[in-house]
């Protein structure tokens, strides 16, 4: 196996994490909704698993919803919270979102909700001042992202959240991207609703959460067998859900020397890609995620420059992950003023964990020389 | 651990698919949408996992949408299906559905569509003229389970689906029960979709599946990064969907064998239990699953019962696990003429790869000691 460093695409699930999977799938006979021991135990693990990821968040227990993803945890919110606001048909978004929030909220969009796209400055980042009045009166919620996916810049969520909260309007944050990786909590930050995933901290994947702050009124857009409070229906995964219940332990426990661990690679990959000639760092330089470097990469096409570097054994991101596949530049990019040529010579390097100095180092290198060589080729080179 | 007779409500995982699911937990790293060879490797076994699951179905891989669960595959098709119709806003169902379907066509009752629910015989099966009688020119879909997951009593689905293709009206079944303990091909039953959930055929909880014919139209209920063709947003569950394509390929492999192991110990609990005084078996006498036994128990509340039965160690389910928590008598069991009584005191005994013959007797003699004693005990008692 080469050297990781796309961990804001997917972490690789703690070994503690598949152990705690790995015994409820051995061991634990039963539907959660079974008034068996078996169904009893399985109950009982998912109220477990609630409670770690609550003292995660700084949450209660009933305050956690488990989904079967991120991207799941923010179409409730977004499509909860409008269903939820009756006549209020009005939304302020960040053109930054993730697909997960940015595409569902387009949807209502096109079925008549109107939206206040809100601008954000070169780093991606929203004005607080700016958002204050973009709220109104029938302003059914408003969301901005908790740190930004494809960049990494952390948005003033706890004060975008407290004039929100100052004016009534129910507020929403992905964050997919922060949790186990920033300090995350719903006491400093008011929010009303907050998604976030299990496969981007070193949990399982296919699981996800949603906190709803006690007394917030969501509307289901799922129809069953009433779990999960009847905002998430179908059998509970539980195997997934008690191994998420570990990560968040784990991230509990281990978050400042993470973070440590994390800057350190990140600073030491943003200070030596930098010194290479046309590379130039996007997203905010110090309110960034500890894990997330991304760079415009002048004369260079980001994907050739991928898969040169798949060849050598590092496995980076091109944009972001989860609109792979598409053929048009990034809108988070786009807003914050790059151009389409800046936006397609992007890279984004997300550390770990696991990774060690003498890796990142090896990286750097490895970097630098699949630049010189695709410049060499490239027929779009500019110099630099 | 006792002896597991709850198969209807959950299976254990087969050790082959804890395997598949462990190699890519541990191996893989990388999102399927990432394009460096991590993430090709996770695209590759999910494609590798689609064609598994189109073989079990006679379908082709490109039919195969994966999603987080049955209820998740159900909701698609009820709200994909009723959107792409347009303005047809007739819906022909069963009562007898999983509330997985049931309650989102309710849902889009109480929304205004005109919903026609069919009867159903003394042993809950659809009647294929009034069916077709059911049919308008306004009818967005219909929709009836293949095999009923309380008395397991199987449709005659390749009928319907056929009158429904006669009447161009499509057709979604909930197959949940069916895949993996029944033949359910897609060639012999013209269904436009099709739904099943891994956790029910020894596969992995948290992944489901949700057939869509080719040239069907479905109208995406959910919004992100664009994967599974737009129907189901969000980072693929590699590790589940990887073992839910094990889970097929052993079904195929091991159905004649499974069917017959399993139809051998129903059977022998039918004849057993029924011997008992005041035992009457619930659902059809020959066309149910070959793992499901359905008993009301005179004079006996099904809560008692299987309490007592899990302090012997048999674990068996009352009702439907999917719709425990909520103290209503079963819908399924009030739209066969059963009365409340009967359906309160209605035990689910779902027998498994795993379990003996010798299992099943001792069960047999546990049951007919516990009838006995909670007769003795109580207050509702009426002879028999």
């Amino acid at each position: 196996m080469g050297i990781y460093l796309d961990h804001a695409a997917t972490t690789p699930p703690d070994p503690r994490v598949l152990e705690a999977m790995l015994r409820h799938l051995r061991e634990v006979r039963g539907n959660p909704s079974s008034i068996h021991s078996g169904g009893v135990a399985a109950r009982n693990a998912i109220e477990e698993a609630r409670e770690e990821v609550a003292r995660l968040l700084g949450a209660e227990p009933q305050e956690i919803i488990f989904t079967g993803g991120g991207t799941e945890a923010d179409n409730l919110a977004v499509f909860g919270l409008a269903r939820a606001a009756g006549e209020k048909r009005h939304i302020v978004a960040a053109p930054i979102e993730h697909p997960a929030v940015r595409n569902a909220v387009k949807h209502l969009e096109a079925g008549g909700y109107e939206v206040t796209w809100l601008e954000v400055d070169a780093y991606g980042v929203v004005d607080p001042e700016a958002f204050r009045r973009a709220l109104r009166p029938d302003t059914a919620f408003a969301t901005v992202m908790w740190a930004n996916n494809e960049v990494g810049s952390v948005q003033p969520v706890a004060e975008l959240a407290e004039i929100c909260r100052e004016c009534g309007v129910p507020f929403h944050t992905d964050a997919v991207q922060a949790v186990g990786h920033l300090p995350v909590s719903v006491e400093e930050a008011p929010v009303f609703t907050l998604a976030f995933s299990g496969h981007k901290l070193y949990g399982p994947p296919g699981v996800g959460v949603l906190y709803v702050r006690e007394g917030v009124e969501l509307a289901p857009v799922s129809f069953g067998g009433g779990q999960e409070r009847g905002l998430r229906n179908g059998t509970e995964n539980v195997a997934g859900i008690c191994g998420l219940g570990v990560a968040c332990r784990i991230a509990r426990a281990e978050l400042e020397e993470r973070m440590r661990h994390e800057r350190e690679l990140r600073d030491r990959i943003i200070s030596g890609l930098t010194r290479i000639p046309g590379v130039s760092l996007n997203g905010h330089p110090e309110r960034r995620l500890p894990n997330n470097v991304h760079v415009s990469v002048d004369g260079v096409e980001a994907e050739g420059l991928v898969l040169v570097l798949d060849a050598q054994g590092f496995a980076v991101g091109k944009g972001s992950a989860c609109s792979s596949g598409e053929h048009k530049a990034s809108p988070v990019l786009l807003a914050m003023g790059l151009g389409e040529r800046e936006a397609f010579s992007a890279v984004r390097i997300s550390v770990g964990r696991e990774n060690t100095v003498e890796e990142v180092d090896r990286f750097v290198e490895a970097f630098s020389g699949a630049v010189a060589g695709l410049r060499e080729l490239s027929p779009l080179r500019t110099g630099g």
